[in-house]
């Protein structure tokens, strides 16, 4: 952008662009022009092997016409979360879509070489978190990260998640998803010495109240170095400890 | 009481009482004299070494009251809960007192042996929640059962947990008690083979909202065999664990 | 396991075993060869007479495999609980299965004989917590325990519990169950001298707010010797009531 | 005040006022004169013997500037509640007051001959709520009403309750005060067959969070008759028991 | 039942029964024998003209089975709430049955003729609010009261409700009905005279949380003589207000 | 109204009426007659374009009623708000209505021409809220504004906002609108300097508590300026708006 | 600030400036340099006689240093909110303040003229809400509105806020402020046809819950043209009442 | 770890220790010798500059006797949190002790040179999260991070943040600290394209609940890569923000 600008002081300079000309086009397009759209610009590139469709809310026609879109201005992988089977079916029609039912997520283009700095680890208390721990992993995937599965650890049998613990202690990062008392997180958090990323899901009953049991059992966890993110985000616990596995990269 | 009801009746048959004053003195008095004053009765044979005190929202004076006519009427073993320290040293210039500042708990008589069933552990989270582990230790040993305490052993460092499964294993009830996420009750539930009595406690801050997070957590433990009361009941959790551990006297 | 400890052992000391095969057995597989599996094992033998199969979230087809291979392995008792009609119905095809529609249980094997230290009494606030109640009774059941059943006697009508308390006074556990106000718990729990499990219901409208009000109540119950489990988790008071229950046999 | 309007039109009609007068006064003051001032004198005249003034919040010098105003104005009664005990002093000093510490209420005037059509119970769960049930028995009794106390009557000993069964029968109104799990409403509202009203208190700790679970489980009671006030609000239970307890009156 | 006891008496008086006979029947049957069971014959006789069924849970044959069995007893008025359209086509078929779709109210027997002390005045603070008023209405007049409904006379149009002042003067009791934010309770607890019963109903959205915003705001109302029923609860306020607006009929 | 007053006095004054005739008719109707229909009549006149029907619990058969009654009244515009499709069409076949699916909003009459004092722009952070934000925007179309929509433009992408900021300096109101955490009316409300509306939605997952996330978070706005009407309230949010936007109208 | 922007052009095409500069400048300071700046410019412009001060958590000494600071740079009037007695103490040294020690608020520098279009009321539910509004009353007062209080005027009287309804009718804004159960906002919500800023107060006891109760009251209400800001806002309402009464001034 | 069992094998193998002794000693400690103290051993390793103290609930005494014992052992920087005035004057009698009054936060032996992998940007909405922020970044630095401070730069001046998009632009990790509406983390979130730590803070009043509001709206974060730690959790954010700033050294 910054050339943007350069080239258009320097027409101011030589006379090519009057003054009020270009006071105009830098008022009228601050952000496009200035250095804001940079933010936009730099996180394609940046994220580069992968967009993201938001399906939930979405009609089908609507994800197959942005799926067309994104293509067209040459996106080769495209992630859609929480896409419905209806949804699938239709975009299966025209595109090459690889669909997982479970997780509710739909891949355009394949996935990656992982080229990040470790492996994620994705921990899950029971098997009924499955569905939101296969959203955080295909997202991780498709970004371009390495990851290993370690389903149903839950930590009223904490010797099978301790069995594990030389993944633990390898992982470059550690996703501990659990619903009900959402105890793993703090158990993972006292095993592993990486950034652990907590995933509240809304699985249980009664008192666990759609996932706020989990949830603030999380964010009380004991243990360092262990953050949270919304109940059932797999995507957005995905795509951090992606970003996080790519640390090296940016300097 | 059924010797006093007999006794009536014998006193009607005989025709020392009329029928009209036993109908009177029947209907007045249901419960003392016709069987519910058993209850009452039958407790405090059955519980026999100690009677209870809860000394929250009593002054000085009631308390040391209540310890004068306890002790008139024959009782030789009194706790008191939620006992201050001024409480205590207005006691203690009548009564011979054994008070533990940490636990807020006084005790007049001393500790009986233990003659239940097995051992009660007693495992907190960490060193904050020791105040509600002593009450729940020192209610159940003058209650008449064994106690052994297992403190700090938070599931951060699940390590020190599993360093004491021994314990654990031998335990015959086990009381969980911990603050923030209280994950330790489930941990122990899934460890143990006994009945576990999880106490969720108000340590912690933020989100740990005095206690409610450690409360849904327990209430929501995968781990078969757990059990929750109110938070910081130390006492309650005591009280229920010495009668579990003493089951066997039952029949 | 100590055995398989020693045997690595005398193996070293033998020479049959190198040190460095044996520090590495020692360190890849810490809990299923030192130790930590004998919880689950223990469990089993413990147990003995039935496994537990969740059923909720499971199809049809996947509760009829895990049932199968139970069966295969030598499990002869088997407990599926949150069991839907639909599943019933694909089970019975291939297994005997005794499946009560009410409870939403379904059982494989039959009952035991009750081999526990005494009668498990189980108390309902009204008929509509049957369900509840009937998932606790039979997890007991098959367990090993004897069920007392004692529906409908809500404290608004206190006479009808009262006119069974000596149901009550002879249980060696009571299990009260209730929605709405759950008052039942306090009540029992006055009346009772031995562990009273509390189990909140759903049942109820309005400020109810789906059992909350019942579980608030029960857990603030003023009568000593109550605990409390999630709402509506009658598997959870049933196996809590049975270990209980089962006390004596421990040491 | 239809004498007002009267004399009004009366006026117009003689010519003594004009159209456009009458008609800016009508519409000027639509409530003092046209009616509804009435409201207010109409309480004054039915409640009599007594005017309340809430003491909360307000200085011991403007509670003795309220109750100087009114016994100028002829008022022989007066009712100060949460008054604590520095106003009490304060007041003391001009006036004959006859301060009630434990229910911080103050009674200036002294209480009426009981004039309703019975006595109103008021029964507690326990001796912590006695503050409250004070505030209602004496707001009760300065407006005209008999009140029979019933304190310490807890649902954990529910043959406290039971032993006392006539008076609830008798009872024109039941006032039924409690904290922690707040049962007792319930239970009396099975046992009585007049309204009941039930007041949470702010007793407890933990999870009775300050009254709420005591309020939801009265607001969810199971027996008919039953309604709820606001947590602690012994002065509108005892304000309405009385208006109930005047009922014949009224036609 | 005196009768009852008093003949036991007698019996072992005259020798026709054993003291220890006699002291077995008083001890197995405390209630039905000595007294408690007049709290339901008390009742039956006192509420007399209805008997009612909540239909809520239960299936057209049980509803249909509990109708026929009340009439067998010679129960001439029935009330039915919550009952299904299902339910009532179901019943009508076997039973002359009123039927009243908006309040999901069935009636068998018809109403009687008033007599209470005067009249029950309903009002709601919309339209949406007419069910749970008009299952109030049919309840009070069941039970004997007169009914006057005064529907929609919300507060945000406070006019309307003042239009009618002088039927809210004339009342003995209220039932002011109110979703949304619930004030209407407290404008007219400020207008009456008589006791007024809030019922906070489940319509509204967002921020009206099923009702818990009318709830707290009738719990808070300013105005003395206001108390409050469950969210939705037009059966309760209905029994209620009869039972008040039959006050004198007791002593 | 006045008129029907002075009428009445006229006659009153001309012996036409007698002076209790006057005053019944003045006590009976005070407030049709006496001025407080003047709010209504006021209201009529003062938003005269357009009559609003609240269509939620409506059957298609009562809108289309209303609809009719209204316009045999001579009301020329009418906007119906939460109106599903089945209403639409059933009131389509008599009536030219104007519906819009997405917004669940149907208009009658069309759109006057804007008279207020500026433009109201509707800034709304994602595409999801956009059926929240037509709401508003229709309403207060038809009430006679200028609308200008400024959508997804929310918080995660605040160059998206920035690049609009002249319009948000021309606005006279902003209504923001979001769901999730709602951060759209504080960003906003510290770039205008004109009233802010914030509109919280029930768009979102997991904490997001079906709008209570938002909610809080506008009520907590650091920015001066900014007020909050309920969730998904488009239709007050537009009222208001438009309220605010015809201020200069008023003296 | 186009004039800095033209100014940097201008030198950029005389030469005066390097493109280099140029660009440096423009990048390093894109608001201050650039147009956001004009955000706190126009403020302080706009708003011209007041600058605001949040007292809350600022030291004595951190005040009166900000009041000097801003009197240095020309502020003639300034407002101290939630000022305690301390920091007005310790300010008066040095500055001539007027202190509202009801309010805590604290004015420098005087009231100017009242320049909006209309007048705005202030009307509370009861005397407690009195320091609330008189912080919305000096606000607006000192921002150039015109304010008339009507204090005392809850809806459990509800003939007293009628008896003012010329103020409410005449208004151009009305500020309703209570607790307890908030009913305020919704009668004066239909009786005004201006727009009402609500404003929750966290006055009231038990249920009130600090205010929530009142809050939700608000949200809810079921008149149009409300909105509502935080619980005890006073500042935030007379911020918005003032600005809603510049309205005309903007175009 | 690996060497002590080694040492004990090869002693078993050279008959050294017999079978039994070994077997005795792998059993009796699992977790010191067999591996699991690895945990904390490499911890000290990994975070080796500085070990953490938690003040609060700590006597002075306490706090100066842990320091002396880990300066006893060799450690030779501490990190005290969450610690009042006067344990730090106490400390300060014996030990070097730099203490920030702000953060609440004591240092012993100074900070290490910083060599992570970038900067560690902590902004704050307002100077009221300060203190938080301080104990974040006090924690960043002591654990060997370079940390820029970037404070008051809330949403409701966005631009005042965007003035310093270029520090967010570098940042390695950015916390994002702020209370009452918590929007900051989602502007931020969506300006940065590194990981970002929420932390939500108690700073507010009214609605803002203690810290649940800003809680809610991050949790609820539209922008990716945000998570979230608890409530004024400032040592968390940091102690993460620290370990995400080493990924690199880590393989």
């Amino acid at each position: 952008m910054n050339s943007d600008i350069r080239k258009l002081l320097e027409d101011v300079q030589s006379g090519a662009v009057s003054v009020d000309d270009a006071l105009l086009k830098i008022k009228m397009s601050p952000f496009e022009d200035i250095g804001y759209a940079k933010v936009d610009l730099h996180r394609r590139v940046r994220q580069g092997a992968a967009e993201v469709i938001y399906g939930a809310g979405k009609t089908p026609e609507q994800i197959a016409g942005i799926i067309e879109s994104m293509c067209r201005h040459g996106q080769s992988r495209i992630l859609i979360t929480r896409m419905n089977e209806e949804a699938a079916e239709f975009v299966a029609k025209t595109t090459s879509l690889d669909y997982r039912k479970d997780a509710k997520v739909g891949i355009v283009g394949g996935f990656p070489e992982p080229d990040g700095i470790g492996k994620i680890v994705i921990a899950t208390g029971g098997t009924s978190d499955i569905p939101v721990a296969e959203e955080a992993a295909l997202t991780a995937e498709i970004l371009g990260s390495k990851v290993v599965r370690l389903y149903d650890v839950g930590v009223s049998g904490v010797h099978r998640l301790l069995a594990h613990m030389d993944l633990i202690m390898e992982a470059s990062v550690v996703i501990a998803i659990a619903g009900m008392e959402g105890a793993l997180a703090s158990v993972v958090g006292g095993l592993a010495d990486c950034p652990v990323i907590a995933v509240p899901t809304s699985v249980g009953y009664g008192a666990s109240f759609g996932g706020i049991s989990a949830l603030l059992s999380m964010l009380n966890s004991c243990a360092s170095g262990v953050s949270v993110v919304n109940i059932d985000n797999g995507f957005g616990a995905g795509f951090l400890a992606n970003r996080i596995n790519h640390m090296e990269v940016k300097k």
